[in-house]
């Protein structure tokens, strides 16, 4: 449009691409939308935005997303603390506590990759032998995601905690509840057939 | 999460959803990204979304969004001051320009909706009759959406430039460039073979 004048619009619609999923035909239309019908949810989400960053840190001991140094979830006394829990991302913590864990964490920022320089101590794994070394967790439950790296991390955290002769269990790969067996990839499948249980 | 702590973040989540297209479980995907890998990301977006909120009006005489109090459209001169096109939002402006067009524009702010309260005093035709009223304007081209509203607008409008003995076009309406005939809606080709073009 070469319109000088826009350069503010331009400004934001290339801001908004900072969001996974948002293209630049998406980033435009909520431009628009916000210009022309929500310049007040605009301006609550510029504060929300800074308001987070800002204040929302991680917690010491877990590392989820946490706004005090200690998480509600480390200090809450009514968690099982003997259940530990090894995660790769915390946006992984919300879906295991949809499904109604009760236990802690530990997210693990991540997962090993050593092409991409990322071993152990990237991971602070020194952290995880810590908490595990208090003696109050019994059981660690793998929960890293079912790729590659993600296994490969599972099984050398295994290691570790075998070591601590403590109990430590992989969570369950197979056929999603509600999915048809003719869609599911032969990996999964493979999975469902080797983790397959007495009914 | 019973988590004290993740008000901010629940805040975010929410304020995030103000976005068009974006419902909770997208809202929560960009609010991990961005705490997670783009704080920065996050902070230029704050910064951009309240820059462009108190910085970008409507132009006083086209309405399309503008910096200053005239567009940079409306004031230059290039431009073909003989042609006006009527569009419903500022989003369409883009879009007519992306198709290459370089005259004037006016920008109804939305449609005739009697229903909605919304006649020819809310879309202020007042302001686009005073324009055709000094004499510049030799073709206007309506160019709201094929819509009942968008239609009935039109209407209004060319019978508003008939009297002033303009010349009024509606843009062609018909099957998309690249389109299928196998797909297209009836009301389409019916707009498609009553527009028919000797060849």
């Amino acid at each position: 449009m070469n319109n000088d004048g826009s350069t503010r619009l331009e400004r934001l619609i290339e801001a908004l691409r900072c969001m996974p999923g948002i293209g630049r035909k998406s980033a435009q239309r909520i431009a628009y939308h916000l210009l022309r019908r929500d310049r007040d949810g605009a301006r609550t989400l510029a504060t929300a935005l800074v308001d987070a960053v800002d204040h929302i840190g991680h917690c010491s001991r877990c590392r989820i997303f946490s706004e005090e140094p200690l998480c509600s979830v480390c200090t809450n006394e009514k968690r099982d603390r003997g259940l530990l829990c090894v995660v790769e991302s915390p946006a992984d913590v919300y879906a295991v506590e949809d499904a109604g864990y009760r236990g802690l964490y530990f997210v693990l920022m991540g997962h090993l990759s050593p092409l991409d320089g990322i071993g152990p101590d990237e991971l602070q794994l020194d952290r995880l032998e810590a908490i595990l070394d208090e003696g109050a967790v019994k059981e660690v439950i793998l929960a890293t995601n079912p790729t590659v790296e993600g296994e490969a991390t599972a099984h050398y955290i295994g290691e570790m905690v075998h070591r601590r002769k403590l109990r430590v269990t992989r969570i369950a790969h197979g056929v999603p509840v509600g999915g048809e067996l003719e869609y599911i990839d032969s990996g999964t499948l493979s999975h469902a057939l080797s983790g397959r249980r007495e009914v």
